[in-house]
């Protein structure tokens, strides 16, 4: 391999007088598309002077950054062609929709994904009517656009995006444009650092596209701000090598873009060729500088220099629809006919509406058109995930609580087959913010070793050019590394702190909403799950306290569409397995895992774990006392692991203390059954509620989370006024782990206090138990500021049966 | 102003070795301290040999980090003496709080603090005891550690609190201890570029120190395997010239960091004389090139270089307790006593365990300590904000409904006078991503720009190197100047819209954290706080659509502790103005303010807002029907503006279709006025809630948010069994504004078919009523695909009286 930081580039060729005319005109119908579908809703071609009734009633949309995104579509458009290129773009500024969906029209993937929107006059007036108009299309590049796999409404994810739809597919190039607002941002700015973990064997190339039109919505931009040279710095600082094209004049403009993109093509192509003839693994190898195209144009580019007197071209008041009064104004009105005929539409469309030659001369033929690429539709790619038989990885359980296992320890042995099994296709990844090991999953590196692209030393462990463990102190990044390649149609799972979760809040609502909406989309074929397994979780935060205690993200996503979430608590390592083993298979869902990573009880067989998770929420007969023909006193339900050793707990407080009272244990592992039927699909009737929970019984249930959720699920139900629910009201610090429990009144000993108060008669005679049940409280309370630990009959408690 | 980015500074003075000595023995102490800590809960001195019953039971904290927070800490200490600095110090490695506890206790602040902890052998017994120890402090530099605004828990937020702490303090020196591991995350990546923003004039001086120790918690960092010159071109880049001390050998490394701060701090102090002897407005200075020290030194540095025959010292092992089983296995407990032996203990305390003089040479006194700084006690420096009288910008309402009103636009105006109030003190700044004009507050230009230190152009408008409003667009940026800004005594605003919120949905965790313990913690004075105006909610994303959408950053602060977290949703301008002037003068909560941009009716006088909002929730008699002996049938309740038009309207169509009907209006302003009395501080008692809902009457509740928070908020209520909530069900798109409410069931016909459906015996002699509410929906549906707009009664209703 050459010096990686300098390849040898061809030198690009200069575009011909025919050629450069041929772009112009793309570019200049895509300019002329994207004003049309902001203003008219009818006359689309301009057959007639422009009059009011033709302009929509309601201007919505964005010009500002539409002629760079078209300018950039015309571009690649040119060297797909020639170069028979594998490529996709993330286009940053996602509300430039007019600019992409234009360029789907004009290559003719628009009509094929949406056939009444005809490739011609009446199909153009579809087009621009449907735009931002009620029972048409969003303003955004949305799921319903063709080519897309980035909304691009929260900005700030199209680079992390774009690396995970390039990892693992060698042969893709994901062109991918910032804007230079969207650069401020958090996550963009983080993502940079993915060069660092891409593997140039076998991943493709990320081309960023840095879009410098200098205004984000009403300021200026940081990046266009700065200083040429500072700006260089800080590019090649993230370890790019950064290509300008700076400029107003198109011809110039289209001269520089062609040549930059052949220079960065060419430059990407040596690189990937020396990395893949060259054996890697014998270590050393630089990490190639990759290319970034600086591209400078003014926002809102081609359109009215000046509004009302003031400058608008170039500015930030070109961001959202630079004349605001077309149906009122005739001032602006006459604007907007100047600014539509000043793309001369009579040179771009034949007189029934099609594209002429001309203005189709760069496009690319069937797949390789950006918009019917199929790694943008990810699921017609999707293969199944091969996932060993469980029993292999069960654990025995002779008796319940018979032993202890780390959960999150066994899956990672499961998980290390997953890894094991798709060695060679490629098609799994595991990101984490650097926890992959703390949350104990360290056996999938025995498979795969961890993503790493720099220096290896003698004490490093497990780091591999080659890995699929992908590890970086970023939650943003995983996040948007892993829903980029889901949605190219790849599997994979995001490992993190329950408390940090929180840090994708945003991002995982503007995911649940882009997989709502494809759902509806027949052409969109399903992809698989957003997987999150949570653990470090609130209640075993020992060496780190208040700050990581933090269950909401349950909540969170509880809110969202019902049809895409799922959320499990598998008490104990079995039923993490059946649960990991279901998610792992399903489909456009966002599967939330809450697991602990602690030695806990083992409770059930392999075959009783898939049993249980397969109904979502079941009695355990076997730690009850109930008498069957008279039903329960008392129903203790449980979610969460916790939860559960502290009511099986209870249970057996409760069968020494109070043997004759019927006690009915429940536990839960999938949340949304308890909603009602018609609010999610996973809901139980109310005949099933009923006749587990009891319509008329105490139910005491120790919840996992904030309590007043469970009673968000089950308000409806006619139980609910019996319904207690205890579970985290957020206090904590670092402490024991029995006393996080004690703190929040979720304790065996506040439990049984709780039956005791709530089961009719039972405050007076069981009297004396509830007393000595405080009594161990206090205990509780000495003991562990003398000892530091907790009670010996709590740290060495077991089951009984 | 001589050329900013090299200002000539004097030669750093090197070091006498009497002070090099006393740095090193005060850098031991400190080290001691730390390994203590962790280990000890006996023997401090080591005046017997180590026993395992020494030792706690249970080993919690972190050690990689402290040597490197202890280096630092002594070498400000070195500088504040010397110079008389003014200065605090955030320490991004927030999980090292063995090492600022250790120094804390040393200076002597920490007994001031807490006079239990004496410095002496039996406080320093107690120091080591009660660290991660039930009962005791937590691990991490939490709001219990003196001198700390920031606890580090989460990782990613040390550089924008720092700023924050800088802005208009133009005589603090900040400096920011940066892991590389959390220079990963987005938010810290993004919150370099706060350099642009920082005015030399009016705003003290960030020294970051970026602390390269190698690793994160199993993995190399990014930035520490970079090549050294890619890496001085990215900080190059972020606008920082690098000034490097790398080494392990201590007493190098001494000299070294000393010079490094000297150079640092007589940069800074050039920068500062130039800009602040210039008349900056003049314009065209340019932006300094301030400092950034690059501290490479191995993790875990000073502490056991092998455990059980693998490296420890310089690896990632050495990230939290590197020698584990100190009390079962002999070799480490042999291993630990070395470890704490070779910092000489007895050099550097005396027989009764006080530090010896030399220990104590470096350290500054008084307020000049890093612990006892009033800076990082915000409160201390409090003064109340300006408020000016709300008269002079209500809106005058005649009658309700009688006119429109933007707003945000009108609290603008407000904010413009508190600006302008606060012009001479500067302890009031408004922050947003690029969202202020956006949002209709732009009057407050009127008073203070935006701040900006890159170049200005022609048509630019209000960039301003002294201005007080604080726009880049990274939420996270603002989100911790603000927290910066208001910990350290200050006040301030920020403005986002509704969605994008969630991007900070874990700092305000972390910031509600901090606000509930430091109101049990009697030294740390009220700080004020944290306001959100959110706006562009929901209701009214026309432009935007889905992505845009979503009101449940309600939901996620109203699970946090109760006494920090208020929630407002004014239904029209003057009740706004009373919510803003409220929350601004209201101090250690997080207020989150919800209220619209769009024009919308004016229903209350400013009276009788200042009333509504004092009550929080209250009938609208005017509004309702009901028959004072009767009361009423149906009670309309409503929360936010959109639902409030809604139930109006929905009143009028019933006093006008089914005149018979008592109905009831009900508006909440403050959100947990409906949790029960001893759930929130605002909650209602079951008295005055059952006297204004009723306990027994249908409510139909229109609520802005997710419909299950209402249920969640009331469902201990007596009347819960009648109540029925609408609100957002996650169903959006960009569509007009009366399709959103009606796509989501919370329009006005949909509501009185709710009344009709719950009012007993309504749903037989209304079907007539019910029928024709249900023809308007089907008209809607047609209207608006055919003309783009809204139904004409709707879009040009007004409210009759
Ligand atoms: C996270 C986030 N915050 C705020 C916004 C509101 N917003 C929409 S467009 C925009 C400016 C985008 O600027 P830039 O990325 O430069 O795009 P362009 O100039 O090409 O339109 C902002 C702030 C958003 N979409 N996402
Ligand atoms: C946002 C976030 N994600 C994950 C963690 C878990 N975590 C705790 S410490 C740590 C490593 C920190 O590395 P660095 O910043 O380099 O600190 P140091 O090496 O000085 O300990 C991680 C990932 C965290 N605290 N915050
Ligand atoms: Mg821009
Ligand atoms: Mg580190």
């Amino acid at each position: 391999m050459p010096d990686a930081s300098t390849p040898s580039t061809p030198s690009p060729t200069e575009l011909s007088e025919d050629e450069l005319r041929a772009l112009d005109a793309h570019w200049r119908a895509s300019n002329y598309l994207a004003v049309g579908q902001i203003y008219l809703m009818a006359n689309p071609l301009l057959t007639e002077p422009l009059r009011p009734e033709h302009i929509k009633p309601r201007l919505l949309g964005h010009w500002g950054t539409s002629p760079g995104l078209n300018l950039v579509h015309t571009h690649l458009n040119r060297v797909v062609k020639a170069r028979d290129l594998d490529a996709i773009c993330v286009w940053g500024p996602g509300h430039g929709g007019p600019a992409v969906l234009a360029n789907s029209w004009i290559e003719g993937s628009y009509t094929e994904t949406y056939p009444d929107v005809t490739r011609d006059e009446p199909g153009m007036a579809r087009l621009f009517r449907q735009f931002s108009f009620p029972g048409g299309v969003p303003s955004h590049v949305a799921p319903e656009t063709p080519g897309s796999i980035h909304e691009g409404g929260e900005l700030g994810y199209s680079l992390s995006h774009a690396y995970g739809a390039a990892l693992d597919n060698p042969g893709l190039l994901v062109a991918c444009v910032i804007g230079d607002g969207e650069a401020e941002t958090g996550p963009l700015a983080a993502s940079w650092h993915g060069n660092k973990f891409l593997d140039p064997v076998h991943d493709g190339a990320v081309l960023p596209i840095l879009h410098l039109n200098g205004y984000k919505i009403a300021n200026p931009t940081v990046l266009a701000r700065l200083p040429q040279d500072e700006l260089d710095e800080l590019l090649r600082g993230y370890g790019h090598e950064p290509i300008h094209v700076t400029g107003d004049d198109p011809m110039a403009v289209h001269r520089e873009m062609a040549a930059a993109l052949d220079t960065a093509l060419d430059r990407i192509a040596a690189f990937q060729a020396a990395a893949r003839g060259w054996d890697s693994d014998a270590g050393g190898a630089a990490r190639p500088r990759w290319p970034v195209i600086v591209l400078r144009t003014p926002k809102g580019w081609t359109g009215p220099r000046e509004v009302d007197g003031l400058p608008v071209e170039g500015t930030w008041r070109a961001h959202q629809v630079p004349l605001a009064e077309v149906r009122d104004n005739p001032d602006h009105l006459r604007q907007l006919e100047e600014w539509l005929r000043s793309y001369r539409p009579a040179e771009l469309f034949d007189d029934s509406g099609r594209p002429r030659a001309q203005v189709l001369e760069c496009v690319p033929a069937g797949e390789r058109r950006l918009g019917a690429n199929p790694h943008a539709n990810g699921g017609l790619l999707l293969r199944d995930l091969p996932l060993p038989p469980l029993d292999r990885f069960a654990v025995p359980v002779d008796t319940p609580g018979g032993a202890l296992h780390e959960p999150t320890r066994v899956l990672g042995e499961m998980l290390e087959q997953v890894m094991a099994d798709t060695e060679g296709r490629r098609d799994f990844r595991i990101v984490g913010p650097d926890e992959t090991a703390s949350n104990r999953l360290q056996a999938v590196y025995e498979a795969s070793g961890k993503a790493w692209q720099a220096e290896v030393l003698k004490v490093d462990e497990n780091l591999d050019r080659h890995g699929r463990v992908m590890e970086i102190l970023s939650e943003h990044t995983c996040q948007g590394w892993l829903e980029g390649y889901l949605l190219t149609g790849r599997h994979g799972l995001f490992s993190c702190y329950e408390a940090f979760v929180h840090i994708v809040d945003s991002m995982v609502n503007q995911h649940i909403k882009w997989l709502r909406t494809t759902r509806r989309l027949p052409w969109r074929r399903p992809v698989a799950s957003l997987n999150y397994l949570l653990t470090s979780h609130v209640w075993r935060q020992d060496h780190n306290g208040f700050s990581h205690q933090d269950p909401g993200f349950i909540d969170h996503v509880l809110n969202k569409a019902p049809e895409v979430v799922r959320v499990y608590l598998p008490p104990d390592t079995n039923t993490l397995l059946s649960v990991a083993d279901h998610v792992l298979s399903s489909r456009d869902y966002v599967n939330v895992v809450v697991a602990g990573k602690q030695p806990s009880f083992d409770w059930l067989t392999m075959d009783a774990a898939r049993a249980h998770c397969a109904r979502g929420a079941g009695l355990w007969e076997w730690a009850g006392t109930e008498d069957v023909r008279r039903g329960p006193d008392v129903v203790l339900a449980c979610a969460g692991d916790v939860p559960t050793l502290e009511i099986l707990a209870a249970a057996q407080l409760l069968r020494h203390h109070l043997p004759q009272l019927g006690v009915r244990v429940v536990n839960v592992v999938d949340l949304a059954r308890l909603l009602p039927k018609d609010e999610h699909p996973h809901g139980m009737s109310d005949a099933e509620y009923d006749a587990l929970f009891t319509p008329d019984k105490p139910v005491i249930f120790a919840y996992h989370g904030y309590p007043w959720l469970i009673h968000r699920l089950a308000y409806r139900r006619e139980g609910h006024v019996n319904l207690h629910v205890r579970g985290y009201k957020e206090i904590g610090t670092t402490t024991t782990p029995f006393d996080m429990v004690l703190r929040n009144d979720l304790d065996r000993y506040r439990l049984v206090m709780d039956v005791i108060d709530r089961v009719p008669g039972l405050g007076v005679t069981a009297a004396a138990v509830r007393q000595r049940m405080d009594e161990v409280r206090l205990r509780h309370h000495e003991w562990i500021r003398e000892h530091g630990t907790d009670l010996p009959e709590v740290a060495d408690w077991s089951w009984q049966g």
